[in-house]
C-alpha cells in the first residue's frame, strides 16, 4: 500500500472509533456540564476546583499525561498526549475553557441549566456550547487517536482554564512561567462560531481594540444657566462638537492617518465573506434600526469585521433626570472604543487619536484623555498553510466548502499566544448562531459536537502534512 | 405753599418715622423670620399658616384691609390701603412672598436658621433677604404713610403668596379668581439683588425659556460593538453630531430664523450695562474656566442677559460606570434649554428648533422630541415712564444714580401678572450678591433693609406723578 493509503486506512479506524462512541461522548459531555463552574460567582469556587478534577480524571483516563496547575484563580489543566524521547514533531496547543457564564435568569430556562436535556439534536446546558461541548470534541478525538492506537503525526497540549468569562486573568502569567513547554507551531481554538452546520467555518482575523475616557471639563462647578449661560462654553456642546468631527456623514473616520495601516481586502477574501447568509434586509430588521449605516464601498459584512470603527459607548453629563434642571454643566464625558484592523498598530492609533482631540478642543474649555485597554487585530493569513490544512480539514468533517470568516470582536487570549508562544492560533470554533451562549437555554448541537470530533481528527493529520 | 411743597413735607414725616422706627422694624423683621416656613418640607405646614397668620395680624396693625385667601396650598395673605369710594388713584400690586427655602445642611449655618442674629449691618436668618426682609421694606413705608396720616397718591395691594419656592403653583389660579379686585397699573417686586448699596438698580428684562429632551433611538436593544459596529449607526454619535451644528463655534446659535425677532441692545442700555461692576478677568476666575466664550460683539454681561443662548443641560447614553462597556447604544439623549430674550416667542422657537433638528437628522436613527416647560421673555422699556420713575426712587433713597440691569435667568411668575393683570412688573429687588439666598448663613443687610423702606414710600410718589 503506498503510504497516503496507509494513512487512510489509520484514520478509517480513528474516524470509526468517533463514529461507534457518540453515544458515550454525550454522556460525557452531560457529565461536565453537571458542574455548575460559574467563574464570577465566588460560591462556585468549590464547582470549578471540581470540574477541574473531573476534567484532569477524564484526560487521565484517554491516555493524556494530565496535572493540575494551580494559579491565584481557578486551576489550569494541562494534558498532553504521550511524548516519542527526541521527537521533531510539530507541536499544537489546543486550548479551551471549562468555566461558564452565570445561568441567570433562572426562570427563563425551561429546564434547569446545570441539568442537561436532549432534545433532538441538541443538547441544553449552561456550558454545553460555551465552551465544555466545544473542547470535549477535541478531547474526543485525541481519545479515538490514543484508544486505537493510531499514532498521531504531532505531539498535542490541551490547555483548559477556568477563568474565561472573567477576562483570564491568570493566563497571560501561566504561559509565560510554562513557556518551554508550551512552545509550539499553531494554537487552536475552538469557541466561535460557524453560520450553520452546512457552512463550516475558519475565522481567520479579529479586530482590535483601543479604549477612551474623554472628558470635557468647564466651569469649576455647574452653573445657573440663565445666569451664566452665553457667556461661559458649554462642556457637554463643546465635547460633541469635538465627537461630532471624528467622523463624516458616511461611517469614515476622519483622525488623520486613521486608514494609513488598514490591509486592504482582497478579492479572494471578498469573495469568502460574500458567501455567510443573511442579506441587508434581514439584518435591518435584526438591528431594529430604520436604515443600515456604514463606510460606503463595503458589505455590512465587511464594515462589521474587517473595518475599523469609533462608537461612542457612552455619554455623561449634568443633569440627566426627569424634567430639566437648567444649568451649564460643569463637564462632560464621553466613552469611545475604536475597533482597530489588521495591521492597525493600537499604540500608534491611540497617539493620533490623542493628538486630534487636543488639536480639535477650544481653548475654552480643558480636555482630559484617559486610555483604557487595548488589544491588538489578529489575522492568520488565509491563504497561508495552516488556514488551508484547518479548511480542509473543515471540509473534510462537513462535507461541505467552509468559509472564511473575520470577527468583528477581540479575543485578547489569540494575542497573549502570540506574545508568549510565538503561534497563530486557528480558531475553529463550532457553535451555532441560535447556541444562546451566555443567554438562558444555552444548547449545543449533536451535529456540531460530532463534526467537530472528525474535523479535529482531520485537522493533526492536515496540520501536520 | 406751592404743590410741590406741601407734598415734600408730606413726605418728610413719612421718611421721619421710617428712620424714627428703624429699631422696632428690625425687631418686627426678626419676629418675621423666626417662623420657619418651608414651603419644600410637608412638615412646616403648620409654620407656614403660622407666618400667614403673624402677617395678617402684623398687616392689619399698621392699617391694612387685610384677609387670608385659603388656596391647594398655602395660603395668600392680601392686604390692601383702604380704599376712597370713587377714587380714580393709580393702583399697584405689591408682591411677594412668606415661604423659605430649607435651611439644611444645618451644621453649616454659624447660629441657627430660625434664630435672627445681627452682626454689624447684617440680619443673619433663612428668609432674611429672600423675601421676608424686602417684602417688610415695603410694608413699612405703607405703614409710615398710614401712621402719620399722610395720603398714599395711590392704591396699593399687597399679595404675599407661601409656595414661591416651590413653583408658586396656586398664584396663577388664585389671580385669575380675584382679577377684577387685582387689576392694576404695575406690579412691584422687590426679590431680585442690586450689585452693592452704591449701585442701586431697576431689572427691567428678563430671558425666557425654552425647554427640549432630544432623543436619538438606533438598534432596538444595545448592540456588542465589536460584533455590529460599522454597520450600524451609533445613536450618541448621531446625536452630537446634530447638537454640534446648533451652535457655531462663536456661540452663535445657527438655528435658521433665531435672531430675526431679537431685540437690538440700544446705546442706552449698553452704556447702563457698562456701569455694572466687575472685569472679564475676574469673571473668568469666578467661573474657573481657562477662558471666556460667547457671541462675538457683546460683552459677557451683554452675553448673559441680553442675548440668546442654547444651552446643553445634560446628555446620557450607553455605559457611564467605570472602565469600559463595548456597546453601540441604542439611544442618547440631551436635555436641551434656550434662553430667549425679548422679542422672541417661545412657540416659534420652539417650532424652528424642532424644524432643524428634524432636518438635519440622518435617516439611519429616528428622532424623538419632548419640548418641557417655557416662559416668556420679558422686558419694561427703560426708557418709558414707569421705569423712569422707579429710577428716580432709587436715587432718592439710595442717594446714587442708579443703574438698569437685565437679569439673565427667568421669573415666571412675571408672565402670570402680565397675562392675568395685563400689568408691568417693576423688578426692585434689594439683595446683595452676598445674601448667601439659598444657601448657610443667608442675611439682609439692614441697610438694604432701610433704604429699600425709603425707595418704597418715594415710589409711590414717583409712579403717581
Amino acid at each position: 500500500m503506498p503510504p497516503s493509503n496507509v494513512a487512510e486506512s489509520k484514520m478509517q479506524k480513528v474516524l470509526d472509533y468517533l463514529r461507534t462512541n457518540q453515544a458515550r461522548f454525550i454522556k460525557d459531555l452531560c457529565d461536565y456540564v453537571r458542574f455548575p463552574s460559574v467563574s464570577a460567582q465566588p460560591e462556585h469556587r468549590k464547582d470549578l476546583k471540581a470540574c477541574a478534577e473531573w476534567l484532569v480524571k477524564h484526560c487521565k483516563s484517554i491516555g493524556l499525561e494530565t496535572r493540575l496547575c494551580a494559579t491565584e484563580g481557578n486551576p489550569i489543566v494541562v494534558a498532553k498526549t504521550p511524548r516519542t524521547k527526541g521527537s521533531k514533531r510539530p507541536h499544537f496547543v489546543v486550548y479551551g475553557h471549562y468555566d461558564v457564564q452565570p445561568a441567570e435568569p433562572f426562570d427563563l430556562w425551561k429546564t434547569p441549566p446545570f441539568e442537561p436535556r436532549i432534545e433532538g439534536r441538541s443538547l441544553f446546558a449552561r456550558g454545553a456550547s460555551d465552551n465544555k461541548g466545544q473542547n470535549l470534541a477535541h478531547l474526543t478525538a485525541v481519545e479515538a487517536y490514543l484508544k486505537t492506537g493510531t499514532e498521531l503525526p504531532c505531539d498535542l497540549t490541551f490547555v483548559l482554564e477556568g477563568e474565561e468569562e472573567v477576562g483570564s486573568k491568570s493566563l497571560a502569567g501561566f504561559l509565560k512561567k510554562n513557556k518551554a513547554e508550551l512552545l509550539c507551531d499553531a494554537v487552536v481554538i475552538s469557541d466561535t462560531g460557524i453560520p450553520s452546520t452546512k457552512l463550516p467555518a475558519l475565522t481567520y482575523a479579529l479586530r482590535g481594540i483601543a479604549a477612551f475616557e474623554v472628558t470635557v471639563h468647564g466651569p469649576s462647578r455647574d452653573l445657573h444657566s440663565g445666569i451664566f449661560g452665553g457667556s461661559v462654553d458649554n462642556p457637554a456642546m463643546a465635547l460633541c462638537q469635538l465627537l461630532a468631527k471624528l467622523r463624516d456623514k458616511n461611517g469614515r473616520i476622519t483622525i488623520p492617518g486613521y486608514y494609513d495601516d488598514v490591509a486592504p481586502l482582497s478579492t479572494y477574501e471578498r469573495k469568502q465573506m460574500a458567501r455567510l447568509p443573511g442579506n441587508d434586509r434581514q439584518y435591518t430588521k435584526f438591528l431594529g434600526v430604520p436604515k443600515l449605516f456604514g463606510e460606503r464601498g463595503f458589505t455590512s459584512t465587511e464594515q462589521r469585521t474587517a473595518r475599523p470603527t469609533l462608537e461612542i459607548n457612552g455619554l455623561t453629563s449634568g443633569y440627566q433626570g426627569e424634567g430639566s434642571k437648567t444649568i451649564v454643566p460643569a463637564w462632560a464625558r464621553a466613552k469611545l472604543t475604536l475597533r482597530l484592523v489588521p495591521n492597525q498598530n493600537p499604540s500608534k492609533i491611540v497617539k493620533s487619536t490623542r493628538d486630534y482631540l487636543t488639536k480639535l478642543c477650544p481653548p475654552t474649555v480643558r480636555l482630559e484623555i484617559k486610555s483604557g485597554h487595548g488589544a491588538e487585530p489578529y489575522l492568520v493569513s488565509p491563504t497561508g498553510p495552516q488556514a488551508q490544512a484547518a479548511l480542509r480539514a473543515l471540509k473534510a468533517a462537513f462535507g461541505r466548502e467552509p468559509v472564511l470568516m473575520r470577527e468583528g470582536g477581540s479575543i485578547p487570549i489569540v494575542n497573549d499566544f502570540k506574545k508568549q508562544l510565538r503561534a497563530d492560533t486557528l480558531l475553529l470554533g463550532l457553535a451555532l448562531p441560535d447556541d444562546n451562549a451566555h443567554s438562558p437555554n444555552e444548547k449545543f448541537d449533536l451535529d456540531c459536537f460530532e463534526k467537530g470530533q472528525l474535523m479535529s481528527a482531520h485537522l493533526w493529520q492536515e496540520l501536520a502534512r
